[in-house]
């Protein structure tokens, strides 16, 4: 019988069809008018989406190529910076960190908890000298969302601090204005809630954080900021762009700007209230004590390896991811971000009971998707 | 009126229809058995070409990308290094070999020329402590072959030398097989013989090159040879990988094999020299005195600017690159590499002649056309 595999991970997302066509079309030269245009186009829609005049840039990379982008461009070696690590990508602030020899305090929370703000006080109060915060915005590992707003008030009390913002599973789920926060460098990439193919990334700075350019003494070629803004500005690259992904960024833009950010924010708000209620309705236990709108993770029963049960779910017709490290086997991630809607929502939900009850755990089929709907029908 | 625009650029080249279907799909996750085996098989089919059994790395990034993990993971700073740099990318090399703290010995040759075989024995001759030899094998910006198989002899004579090839536009061109050429490092991009759109590059290295990975203390972090092979060997990558551009590259492998290499390397010296002798045929003067079979590189006539011809031929419907840097407004360059057979390239000698025509100069038009023609016969 007909099984159709329906992707629920927090990255890769689902592409839209608009993105598909766009992908799937004849090459088009970088060095032209044409791609110019294209490419300023799509990074004025970048600024829509953020809110902002500053410079937007695109690498051709992964996220993790931004994150580094942003530890080698706007910090000198030996530089304190705290890291809020409290999960597998916190733990890759830190490595990137470490790696380019800055120093770092690492600020270490159990997986699936937010940072405490006196304990955070406490860590500022003892290093004036901390001249970076990394944080990720949303944990994409434990499905937890990170207080930014806080982290930005903090960050502008030291006497020279960025604060610097993984936005890759944030970014196109909550309305992230970095001006108004007060970010200083924020990055995206394109396989989350962009819903493009991996491979490009971006990256955001702030006046503040451009300052940093000059004095930045740590090697750079390939991800080089102030190459790359210079080039950017006037619609090309440094080295050749990832020409069929900024053409699907096009339509992903227009996606993103035409339901608009507040509607957009919303939208994933209420799927991700929905989904949480429904795990809880089920007598299941949610992960993040501060969960993120772009995912939730929830912990399978006990006695449930939620690897087993992913397999269930998968052969139901659903992909969702699994734990990541000490978490494997415990939890499964559920994404709703991107091109997801309400309905989208009811239907993996309504998998997950029927996995659920095939694997042998005992629920009232049905519980999970009534109240879910419940939450949706106060919303349409 | 139709004027369809054909792509004759050197990169990007036109996708062959076979990727572009498997471009416009939509995507798969990349931590699941079905991303791991497409991965492996392409890796596979990478070995293949290139004729090896070592380690062929894919990462998602320009080419440029490649070129600089080349010189990060395999040197240490202060290692003395011997650039043959004689384009656009000879001075890459010599950009990223110098921001990695590594001492250049810039062996500068005028664009359009190769190597000269005593002055290269006798530079080395004075620097036995050379630690690496960087070139290009197609120098695209020059249109320009490099001998790679004497700089293999000459950096094996020498006491620890590698052998580091930017085969951009010279893998998919030429049987390139390194294990047999004797070549360290080889990398190379999708948007060139690879016949995909940019984003992906591949790095190969030798047994020897493999030793020198454990004592570069350059710090990498996003292009990490070591963490990649660790990864990439059983069909993972350690950061997200390009899925898509790997389904593409999948496809155009495929391609590649199906045609076998030394037909493949025939059909490009054919078409190559096709190119070439139509546009002596015409009068005209090749850039190159040692042409690569990837492109043609040819001087506008006296008194003709190449920019004003290009727009003329792009008009009638042929796209081709001009010159870069000194060599701007003076040549263009016709691509015959990837998904081009005969009947293309007599397509563009005559848009060629069609557009010497209608700029003022002086042919008998049907020349360069007839001299392609007698070549691609005898080899029907």
């Amino acid at each position: 019988m007909l099984r159709k595999e329906r992707l629920f991970t927090p990255g890769p997302v689902p592409l839209p069809p608009q993105v598909i066509k766009a992908l799937g079309q004849q090459i088009i030269h970088h060095r032209t008018p044409e791609f110019t245009q294209i490419f300023l186009s799509v990074r004025e829609k970048l600024q829509k989406m953020l809110k902002t005049d500053k410079d937007v840039l695109i690498f051709s990379s992964s996220g993790t190529g931004a994150m580094e982008a942003s530890a080698i461009n706007f910090f000198k070696k030996n530089d304190t910076v705290l890291v809020i690590n409290a999960g597998k990508f916190g733990q890759r602030w830190k490595e990137i960190a470490e790696k380019y020899e800055l120093k770092v305090i690492d600020y270490e929370i159990e997986w699936g908890k937010t940072y405490d703000k006196d304990m955070l006080i406490e860590i500022v109060g003892k290093f004036p000298e901390i001249k970076g915060i990394f944080v990720q915005h949303s944990e994409t590992s434990t499905t937890t969302l990170h207080d930014i707003n806080f982290l930005a008030k903090i960050s502008k009390k030291l006497d020279d601090c960025l604060l610097v913002v993984d936005g890759i599973t944030s970014v196109g789920v909550y309305e992230v204005y970095p001006d108004e926060i007060g970010i200083d460098v924020l990055v995206t990439g394109s396989q989350k809630a962009l819903m493009l193919p991996p491979g490009l990334s971006v990256l955001w700075f702030s006046e503040k954080a451009k300052e940093r350019l000059k004095s930045s003494n740590i090697p750079k070629y390939y991800f080089d900021v102030q190459k790359e803004a210079k080039k950017q500005k006037d619609g090309q690259t440094a080295y050749t762009p990832p020409i069929n992904l900024i053409i699907g960024l096009n339509e992903s833009l227009n996606l993103i700007l035409d339901e608009g950010l507040p509607e957009l924010a919303k939208r994933h708000e209420i799927m991700a209230k929905a989904t949480r209620e429904a795990m809880k309705a089920l007598g299941l236990t949610l992960l993040s004590e501060s969960p993120s709108n772009s995912a939730t993770g929830v912990y399978t029963p006990e006695g449930i390896n939620a690897d087993e049960f992913r397999k269930i779910l998968l052969n139901i017709g659903f992909r969702v991811a699994g734990g990541q490290d000490h978490l494997k086997g415990k939890i499964f991630r559920v994404a709703h971000m991107g091109y997801f809607d309400f309905m989208d929502m009811i239907q993996v939900i309504a998998g997950i009971e029927m996995a659920l009850d095939k694997i042998g755990y005992n629920i009232e089929l049905g519980t999970g998707v009534k109240k879910a709907q419940e939450i949706f029908i106060k919303n349409l």
